[in-house]
């Protein structure tokens, strides 16, 4: 079943110990949708401007991408440039340019809007609550939000969080919107305050979902996947939005929802996002199997499982 | 069969959010003598001073520890006090007396030599060395290290690396003594100085043990264990020293070492680490049932296996 994918579109110039690259296409609905295009139909609004090409335009089309959603805007396309210090967990932002991202009010196409499956990428959360308003039939809505919309727009966030299912942040957002830094303390307060469930996101370490009680009818015990100790890692960004995709994909392409489809959901957003780090942009994400990803699967399964 | 521990004792004063307790039996070879207590016969050898009195020996004798190798010096005992903030994750140091801990000379007492498994906990490298010397006999011996000798004796770690079989550390005393911010390069660089085996412990987010190849047949394939997500925990002191007296204990219960026992191990070490930091001090480690320690494994095991 179709996800529908609502996020920035960006070029980004990162910087990392290993080199640098210019103008890489990026943003989180990008990645979020290469990622879930091995696992379902995914459809994608965002925004750019006139430098956004039909070159660009093919990293998604050659994934299966539905791009008709994709606004185009006079100016430019929103432009990300930063970079990773040695241990590449933090990224410093040099420059973030919104450009035509600023003014982005997403549009539905109407041939969108029976997707099943909704994920609402890190965007204002008043924007998020209106496309949710418009996609009433979805079955499940996943979300990211950041700090600074936890910090900057409390109360907006607040309303969005009653309208998704599955919230997927990082230890940080998630001590930070909790204010707790027990971080299952921290999962149960966010969880009261209107999703399902929630993903935290661990980095390298990998992530933990936990559930609302009688959410699903899947009981309250918490569930982690492992992260892949991975030889290299050339390029951290968009592991969030790639681990959220394969996570969705995943769960779109099962058509139901119980514990142990979100579990392996969980391995699958984890594979997602290692694959997504072991090159630059979304160089990696572009050129997958199908055998591939399940390959490392049974990998992460092995890596963490007793006989 | 039976496990040598050498390390610290000491009188802990600890502080955390929920609480302050003065004067609490601690030091690395307690908490690892009390968490391998429950999987194997343990003997301990430190020093203590003349305030070390029966009711503290009696903690460890109540476990069946033997305490025949515990050496009593005037003065008093290594006495730290210490402080957590909100987060749990780093202790602030409020002072350390070392006082007979200053001149601990390792003296192993003729019964304890035949002692098939050996823990050197963190104590200085050359006295690490000493021991290890005096156990030719052993078939695995694990250690422990710190910041604090890789940084200020760092030929004398290098000697002490090629006589341990599995080096236990955390992730920033890893990256510190390969001289590499990336995890799984670093873990491969400090096999390469001796061990067969290196215990990377996360905090929070479990652990991983990395392989040198060939070491037992095994592979080279890491294994990672989690750790139990906790609603509370109380104080993290010796959580680290849990996790290698669950880790060590187990393996020594087994009498053989192939990658399964060292996987469940790895698990087994997550488990007491979870004892351990639900109360003050020792006191949960002093308390358990090998059936609570069982159930808490199975709770492991589900909290991230795939069906």
């Amino acid at each position: 079943m179709a996800i529908l994918a609502v996020g920035s579109i960006a070029f980004d110039d990162i910087a990392t110990p290993f080199g640098s690259k210019e103008k890489l296409l990026g943003g989180s609905a990008t990645y979020f949708s290469l990622a879930a295009s091995y696992f379902t139909e995914v459809r994608v609004v965002g925004v750019v401007g006139e430098d956004f090409a039909l070159e660009h335009e093919e990293i998604l089309l050659n994934r299966g991408v539905r791009t008709e959603g994709i606004q185009r805007a006079p100016g430019k396309t929103f432009h990300w440039s930063g970079e990773y210090g040695d241990n590449l967990n933090e990224a410093k932002t040099r420059l973030t340019e919104l450009n035509v991202f600023e003014n982005f009010r997403p549009q539905i196409p109407a041939e969108y809007k029976e997707s099943e499956y909704l994920f609402l990428a890190n965007i204002d959360p008043v924007l998020q609550a209106g496309v949710r308003r418009q996609m009433d039939g979805a079955r499940l809505v996943g979300g990211d939000t950041m700090n600074f919309w936890i910090q900057g727009k409390p109360k907006e966030l607040a309303a969005t969080l009653r309208l998704i299912d599955v919230l997927l942040i990082n230890d940080g957002e998630a001590k930070l919107l909790a204010g707790d830094p027990n971080l299952p303390r921290a999962a149960h307060r966010i969880l009261a305050k209107g999703p399902k469930a929630l993903v935290i996101k661990h980095g390298e370490y990998g992530a933990t979902i936990f559930f609302r009680e009688g959410a699903w009818g899947i009981g309250r015990h918490p569930f982690r996947a492992p992260a892949l100790p991975l030889d290299e890692v050339l390029d951290p960004t968009g592991a969030g939005d790639s681990f959220a995709g394969g996570f969705m994909g995943y769960i779109a392409s099962q058509g139901e929802i119980n514990r142990e489809v979100l579990k392996r959901a969980m391995f699958y957003g984890g594979v997602m996002g290692s694959f997504a780090v072991e090159r630059f942009g979304t160089e990696r994400l572009r050129m997958l199997t199908r055998a591939e990803i399940d390959a490392r699967f049974q990998l992460f399964r092995e890596l963490t499982h007793l006989e």
